[in-house]
């Protein structure tokens, strides 16, 4: 489990780092984006918590999530202000999160006997759901309601673990052949810009 | 209850339905419409649940409330792309689902042995949030802080549940009593454009 | 005990009244502004409650705080028609009402024997998070993401709390440093424009 706890600290960090890149674009104070960013890093696994009543949320009893998610955001702040950090720089770290935090979600929920359905869901609101919240604060329509296939490889990867679990595969492998899923299924989005269909202006 | 059940999803369906035909005015791909839209049918209920700490929230040992709602969303979005639904197709449905999604809180909350009031706002909670994160969501001021007679309604339905409850009526003639009361002041309300004060611009 | 109650319940009313100036910049009505007074008044404490797993949350069983929030708003509402109330006249009870619920929450989280640092961002959610939902339903940018030293002195006052706590003197006396560092804090902010450090849009 240390690999895991490590890799979901690392997934923390990324999302805080990547917030605090999009946060950049509205004039927000230090503490404004630093909030927005741990926000982004633990709201998602903190609704999970939540809807399925692990009370108190994981972070509670364990501080360093919260810690590790300031630190990322306020090194970000100030060396985004000498160097210029690409953002394509984070689309594989920002996959593999979404990859991690998945698998994470998904094994709470199984842990706890609810429904393979509800397990999915769940792993996907973790993967997720930090995302929408800080849109949310950020007064923008959440990203992943708008863009490329993310949400859709986290629900994929959810129910492929599910699937080999179920069929007695070894579930430290499960989770690597879901994480792998999750993870190209993002970047062949990004790369062929697939998508779901839209609603179009002009079909309206 | 069986009947309360099956009313209970097919509020959830035109909840959901509702909310795909309002979120199509935004650029959404068909997973950003999906999620607003579960979210519009169960997010009443699910807040509801977490602050009267009934957790798990109730549809995580009952996920056909997520089923139903996902499959109202997904042959909407594919339906409206071929026939043009008129908006107020679902003015009757849509005062239907308040009525019972306010009944169904208020009386949970009663079991729950909480003060009257409390019950009341619970019922309240249950029928009109959904909406109001369903337009949080899409990036708008909430509906129901800005139209005619909504929550007022729910609101009215509620107390008189109770009311009528104290008095000794029989419980389920006092939830019809309850719902045609919420959905005739709705309908009213439409009809005559009857609303609480506002501010307006001019007074400012 | 009863002193901290109704400070509590003024804290609650203070928010409502702000809140009800600022949803006037809206045309919204009647239900519309109460519903996000009230929120605003009690939004703080009850994600704390939830992140906690303090359930139910706090007001279910003490109703009182809801009807608190209903009253400040709806006086505000009607008031605010027949006087012209200038904002500033509320920045110290705002800064009172902060300072208050900063060292309740904090208070309460160190009773759950959380960790110290959790503690105090326990304190800051009670005493920030009302605003930041009330500026969401209004469809704005959360304020306290902007603006001057707002969350920043309520950390400041919830880390020394816990510091004179853990020092050994009496609680009470601490409450009263701790609120004082934060109003005077507050007050110092908005007297000088004192900021941390912000990203300006010439630096994008």
């Amino acid at each position: 489990m240390s690999l895991i706890y490590l890799l979901d600290l690392c997934a923390v960090a990324v999302c805080a780092i990547t917030a605090t890149l999009e946060a950049q674009r509205r004039e927000l104070d230090l503490f404004g984006v630093t909030v927005i960013a741990v926000i982004a890093g633990i709201g998602g696994g903190t609704l999970r918590d939540i809807l399925l009543g692990r009370l108190p949320v994981y972070w509670i009893n364990d501080p360093i999530y919260v810690v590790v998610g300031i630190t990322a955001a306020m090194l970000t702040f100030f060396i985004r202000r000498k160097i210029n950090i690409p953002r394509n720089f984070f689309l594989l770290p920002d996959a593999v999160g979404l990859a991690l935090f998945t698998v994470i979600g998904t094994s709470i929920a199984m842990n706890m006997q609810v429904n393979w359905f509800i397990a999915a869901l769940m792993g996907v609101v973790t993967g997720v759901f930090g995302g929408v919240i800080r849109d949310i604060l950020c007064n923008e329509v959440p990203l992943i309601f708008r863009t490329d296939i993310y949400a859709t490889a986290a629900l994929a990867g959810a129910l492929l673990l599910i699937t080999l679990d179920s069929l007695g595969m070894d579930h430290h492998l499960a989770v690597i052949v879901a994480m792998g899923t999750i993870i190209l299924g993002r970047l062949a989005a990004i790369r062929w810009h697939i998508h779901l269909p839209r609603f179009h202006r002009h079909e309206q």
